[in-house]
């Protein structure tokens, strides 16, 4: 499908001339005057006052309550204006899409979801995405003028500089589809696309995490992936699939067929597919990762013992990703995660007991916290410091 | 020992007032006028002078010649000046100690190798790097006023931000010393300490890879370390010990005792002191990696057959870091890389057997071309992009 319009790539190239140096301080949210702003960033004043009038008239900064006040007229302050704009994020998984309106710190003011099947294409997906759009901005009563843009994420690989799937397994007619212009022809706003796992990891780590440089974020559920955070920033790989944990193969599951095509991969061994599986096989009624949640959450021991061995399988291969990556945070996600301690235990106890003691040190590994908010919160950061970023926001500014 | 100077953190943490962005722009060597940097930077020509102005002084720009002149005045250009300051770096390895003075874009000027005996403990081997650093400044006529820092390599893991090993299995009595101040008490100088093996990685990158964000360098010799550049940017990890693959456990080596106390370890298995005591204890000569190179290299099927084998184990846990990491080439160096090809044809076996389709599309997988200096050349990068970042360079110029 031809695009109606051509994604503008080259927005706000261009280097900026330091509005984005007196911005990218008052992010942090502490309001601050003038002489702050200038002895901050060695700014003259004049230059301050230039960028902060056009900042103001962006609507990105407010002048904030000057508390305090002891008599006498004290100085303007500024602050950050998360309100300024609105963001959308759609996090599309294999059986759900949920769509969220956020603000420009990423915090959700309203949301939709909706049952989906992705193998029905892009196009009625999308549509969905669309619409949803639609009905938040009017729920909120914000408009289209309003966007930042929208963040998508897609469960399987993601070329994030084209916005396209590549050969993702469960999408059937995805492959190539050009996500990021077909959503910009309809909605006319920054389009960035990226893999959920990644969103995911992107959304735990802000909003939990922020210290933590270092992180891996994984989803154990249908199937099996990683998120990984590099010195704060998404590692993305050279083709969007780093992080991809659930086709490494497990030593001792040589016998098993992922649907990959490959034998004794992590997620035909330890995912709740392979899970329920597995226990449909033995007279146990279970079809999917939640109904095997929902037997454990039940006492049935046979899917106790099943989510703790799964949780050691995708320990050894953690414990290979913690000797190469260091990570300080291991955050374990996804509906398997949430049959309580079980998954979590398997895990710990074969990473530390195979990882590099130096490794394991300072490594906490935890259940998620964003849960199922993690994927859209992920998405509006990535919009977020995209177009909040020195280099783009000039663009913002001149629109 | 306690450090006579406490070493200055605080240098030069404020924000530039965009001499930065002046130096930056023009580091790339390519020569500028002032209204092409006005007009790249959007900074005022006022602005621009006085930034030159500074930057003339310290040296780090000069005046380019005023080629292809036809008539008339044409406007200056300015351009980097890499001979404004060197760099030390040294490269301290298990056996070997190597130290380089570099320009500033790290080309090598001149260096000193000797034998050295890590487990003579920290303050010998140092001393031998201080003596070399004064012959090397005096041999290039250059004086310590000249020196913008100096980057040391250790072959253990090392706690970046302190400059400390820690736990270094092959360097006894080094855990935990100060090297950082120990350097800085003698040589007054910004002093940076890495891991040997990410040096050699930032070297290999900087010199050959600059276009490929996402890097594995994995140096195979007496042990197996790698470096991992993620986006551009070496990922040290939480505790540096980030690239271990040495210690990731492979399947079928379970009854081999490694060094560190586990069994299994990919390092105990295909390393090259692991090749020289299997061809050892058959009755071959064979005592370090490069007897079993020179075997290779006069035509020893048995050290032939070993070394592929090496390359294959060594491509299992490659495998798996494809998957996760997704880089776009995998470069393999350290001594049992210099054997011929045998070496990496058994790591392509098994990584392009073994990873994920879309991971491995577009990933080469080459021997090292840097070679013996990658690890010099990656301690000068080091010491370079911290001391000419945007953050530093102010604290230097003020100096």
């Amino acid at each position: 499908m031809a695009a109606d319009r051509a994604y503008p790539d080259g927005l706000g190239g261009a280097v900026g001339a330091g509005r984005g140096e007196v911005f990218q301080l008052l992010r942090d949210g502490r309001p601050r005057t003038r002489a702050e702003l200038s002895a901050e960033t060695g700014l003259a004043r004049s230059t301050i006052a230039e960028r902060i009038d056009t900042l103001l008239a962006s609507g990105l900064l407010r002048s904030a309550d000057k508390a305090g006040s002891t008599g006498g007229r004290p100085p303007t302050m500024f602050t950050f204006n998360p309100q300024a704009r609105v963001v959308l994020a759609a996090d599309i998984g294999a059986t759900h899409a949920k769509v969220a309106l956020t603000d420009l710190t990423g915090d959700v003011l309203a949301e939709e979801e909706r049952r989906v099947d992705l193998a029905v294409g892009p196009e009625p997906v999308l549509a969905y995405v669309t619409e949803a759009s639609a009905a938040l901005l009017d729920r909120t009563g914000r408009s289209v003028a309003d966007l930042l843009g929208i963040g998508v994420g897609l469960p399987g690989p993601v070329e994030h500089s084209t916005g396209r799937p590549v050969i993702p397994p469960i999408m059937p007619g995805w492959d190539g589809f050009d996500v990021k212009n077909h959503l910009y022809d309809r909605l006319g706003v920054l389009t960035l696309v990226d893999n959920d796992v990644n969103l995911m990891a992107l959304g735990e780590h802000k909003t939990h995490w922020p210290d933590a440089p270092n992180m891996i974020f994984v989803k154990v559920a249908t199937g099996i992936g990683s998120g990984l955070i590099s010195d704060g920033r998404l590692h993305r790989g050279s083709r969007g699939s780093a992080g991809d944990m659930g086709h490494v193969q497990l030593p001792h599951g040589a016998d098993v067929t992922c649907r990959c095509g490959n034998l004794g991969c992590l997620e035909a061994v330890a995912s709740g597919a392979a899970i329920a599986a597995r226990l449909a096989a033995t007279g146990v009624p279970a079809e999917t990762s939640s109904d095997v949640v929902a037997l454990a959450r039940a006492g049935s021991v046979d899917a106790v013992q099943q989510i703790r061995q799964a949780g050691r399988d995708i320990g050894e291969v953690l414990a290979t990703a913690v000797n190469l990556f260091n990570p300080s945070v291991i955050v374990v996600g996804g509906s398997l995660s949430q049959a309580g301690e079980h998954l979590i235990a398997g895990v710990r106890e074969v990473v530390y007991r195979r990882s590099l003691p130096l490794a394991t040190t300072e490594l906490r590994i935890v259940q998620s916290r964003a849960g199922n908010q993690a994927g859209v919160i992920g998405a509006a950061t990535m919009v977020i410091d995209h177009a909040l970023s020195p280099f783009q926001l000039d663009a913002l500014l001149d629109r």
